[in-house]
């Protein structure tokens, strides 16, 4: 298998392949080197001439969209994952095109989930070639063993906009997902009865594909206000019964943690953002919406309380947390991707505060600027880091592609990016010499948070400076590794890899920084 | 000079320049039928690496902000204009370029003003070459007077959006003068000391121009909320003491007009439209904003009360009689275009239901769709028009451009399009043999109603069967316009005009409708 692929050491030594499912690929160049030329694609020039004037667009059903949208072998059809876990489209779409004998198809989904577990059987018969984008759960198995004909490629949400927006992915046929629409394609994600938040992850989709079809449960006369999708740039809409199911979007990270070892990582978090001087009037952060985020935006808001401190802003996966802070004005807004649960959904369509973004505004790096970069803090998981800061997000130790980037990679650009990780996961430390799979450079990366410790990257002599006396356990990163892996009895077994890449990883700029290799089965 | 150009006769038999400042032209092939090929444009791939990661933008001058973006000679510089005579920002700009030793550029507002009269000076002096867009007031008298170098270009506000989707204009400067925005760029229309509503016409300029720049007088934290212009389509942000003068927004034509003839040609116009069985619950409709058109807007209201029938959404430009309309429960949403007045403008600040559009989503023809066709009926002003209903809106009877085409090409498509004009102006009569120019084809005019009668377009026998028996005075068109003549002494001698083109009407697929010719000079 191995001998499909070349490959080339990139900027910071890992081997990557040159041509990924056909398409030349530009190694990762370093952290802001690599220059991009050309202008952006745009998609055909349409005439109103082609469509209703009185703005009808529904057809009768999803295979009707498809076959309207003239679907054939080898085309792009791109989701967003706004429902999460309770997404009911993406399965119909595939069975439709699969009793329509298309074959070859590729799938461009913001992030896939366990819901999706039921498209093995299209890659399997050979309706859908490969999948690009966020493999979570048994699409990530099955493309650890190997089981998929193309290559996984990971993106960062922003990474997405920028592949597509750059043409390095030509989306054929779009599908939104929309939980309330009017006939005229006009969609938002803040109501109804599936209502989900927002739709911005399917925005870039919405403005480049060829054909866009709309798929809601909730149709209302023109117009749909707000239209976070734009009817001018839909070709049909289809009315079906239930489109999502907004109870799953709640993923399993949207709870607060109990441990009380990581309930202290995100106090210290917090106690760090205090002392290093970052939390001051105006200031701004976003926490993921794992377990610990959660609870260093608690701890942070009550600090922020005692103190009489204002964010200007906060960035949103939004949760009832971030929302009671909104509501309590603690801050001006939030900034808000992604509702991770139905509170965040209600505020984002009651609160003028409550804004919806998107993966252009807050991510895209061939864009003016992004919001990203502007943020103050940044508090996000990882599954390894290394001793130079490096950090991975995609695979566990083991070597198994389990996770997306999300908008990861993205929110390194913070000016201050804070890991808070506990020291070590099924005893398996966190901690390691070399990450198994490089998601983001150290150089980006400038605090880890455990529980044994915080260690302040050396680069950031600023914030060794600011916490100095802060009376933090401040220490080396080498030397809370050694104290780890004294605990544990040494670092543990690596996984053997083959040399068969069962993915890459993109880096903001559509570079590849890393591959994913097939992990060699293990004899027993 | 007319040897410069040759000419080809399009499909309603105008003769048009097969070239038009360099670029050549495709005549007016009729209604829907001009099929366009091709895809859009896009601008050049941008990286954050050249953009300043605090997203600070903010440069000191817009002379800096020009040299910043690389003027040079022959660039086109364009402009919105949601001040109208109000703007302080465009003769600023052409001074620092003649500052800076350019000439021959290429000025594209959506329209200009009597304020931009100092241009003149720049296209005397060449800074200038020519200007394409609305020319109100001096700057079309000079240009009808021959003196611009190339052709007046004039394009619907839906065709300006084309023109810049399609590459038919390439910007590379564009100026957005922002009544509040953020030192990344964010801005916003609707609210600071100068606020003038919203800022769509500005929008095609942000997202294709090569470089943008945002001017305003009202800094505020990042971020601006709403963000009408996304920062993260902009390049420079300066900060000046004041960029507009919202008083003169209100632009003369938005007082209703005291003229009982005027008057009474309104009334009959909402009756007209009750009679016809428009006027009915969820029913839209549309009027621009001269003194007749709001007049009418009053007589629809009252006949909406005392029917008992809500509008689901009324097209602005809004004033403060659509606003009242809305704040009375009398329609669900004002979808505006451009705010007329500081009603307006305080409305859209604080009602949801008043929703800021642009020209993609109301107008733009090369799209899936837009509103205008979505309108029950629109109620719009002319210049002339003929037996056959085709209208002009852009000259007068003696040739003379004196006025842009504002959204009036794009309304057209509306389910039922009414002309209320006078049956003369000046003793001269409106409705004539032939138009002088003609920018709207008959085949989408509807109904004129004049004080003297309304006639029906005898392709609407549907209008004329609903409306029979309704006691209105519908009479032949050829009938009215005989009693006018008769009134009037005959028809009036007409100008007689040289064969040098002085500029062309754009139809709103980008093709040539009509040629404006220079008027002989009369010898006295």
């Amino acid at each position: 298998m191995s001998d499909k692929y070349e490959f080339v050491e990139n900027a910071v030594g890992r081997r990557v392949p040159k041509i990924v499912n056909g398409k030349a690929q530009t190694p990762f160049q370093g952290v802001a080197k690599y220059k991009p030329t050309g202008n952006r694609v745009a998609p055909p020039i349409r005439s109103c001439n082609d469509y209703p004037l009185d703005g009808n667009k529904i057809v009768p059903s999803i295979k009707d969209a498809l076959v309207k949208a003239g679907i054939r072998d080898g085309m792009v059809i791109s989701s967003h994952h706004h429902f999460r876990n309770g997404d009911l489209i993406m399965n119909q779409v595939f069975d439709a095109a699969a009793e329509l004998g298309v074959k070859e198809l590729m799938w461009f989904p913001s992030a896939a989930f366990p819901c999706h577990a039921p498209i093995i059987k299209h890659l399997d018969n050979g309706v859908i070639h490969h999948i690009e984008g966020s493999l979570n759960g048994p699409l990530g198995k099955y493309t650890s063993e190997g089981k998929m004909r193309g290559l996984a490629v990971l993106r960062s949400h922003g990474g997405r906009w920028q592949a597509v927006q750059d043409g390095e992915v030509h989306i054929d046929i779009a599908i939104i997902a929309a939980p309330t629409a009017d006939s005229f394609g006009n969609a938002t994600g803040d109501r109804g009865p599936s209502a989900c938040g927002l739709l911005g992850f399917g925005l870039v989709d919405s403005l480049y594909a060829d054909n866009v079809i709309v798929v809601t449960d909730n149709l209302v006369p023109f117009p749909c206000i707000p239209w976070q999708i734009q009817g001018q740039n839909v070709d049909s809409v289809v009315v079906l019964d239930k489109v999502g199911e907004p109870e799953k979007i709640v993923s399993g990270t949207t709870a607060i943690t109990k441990s009380p070892d990581r309930l202290y990582i995100a106090e210290l978090t917090a106690k760090f953002v205090r002392a290093a001087g970052i939390m001051q009037d105006g200031f701004s952060f976003q926490g993921g919406a794992g377990g610990t985020s959660l609870a260093f935006a608690i701890y942070l808001k009550e600090m922020m309380k005692a103190a009489g401190v204002k964010a200007r802003f906060v960035r949103g996966g939004s949760t009832k947390y971030l929302v009671e802070m909104l509501e309590e004005g603690l801050t001006d807004y939030i900034l808000d991707g992604q509702t991770f649960d139905l509170d965040g959904v209600r505020s984002m369509r009651e609160n003028p505060g409550h804004v919806n973004t998107s993966p252009f505004t807050s991510y895209n790096w061939h864009g003016k600027g992004n919001f990203a970069s502007m943020v103050d803090v940044v508090v996000l998981g990882a599954t390894e880091v290394d001793v130079n800061f490096n950090a991975n997000v995609v695979t566990h130790s083991d070597g198994q592609m389990l996770h997306g980037i999300g908008g990861w990679q993205n929110c390194l650009f913070s000016k201050c990016t804070i890991l808070p990780i506990p020291a070590f996961r099924d005893r398996i430390p966190v901690i390691v010499d070399e990450v198994t799979t490089l998601v983001g450079p150290g150089e980006l990366i400038d605090v880890i948070v455990t529980e044994r410790g915080i260690a302040i990257n050396p680069l950031r002599q600023d914030l060794l400076g600011a916490t100095k006396g802060s009376g933090l356990p401040i220490r080396p990163i080498e030397e809370i590794k050694a104290e780890i892996d004294d605990l544990v009895g040494g670092a543990p077994e690596k996984p053997e890899f083959t040399d068969e890449p069962i993915g890459i990883v993109k880096w903001v700029d559509g570079t590849v920084i890393d591959t994913i290799f097939k992990v060699k089965p293990k004899v027993s």
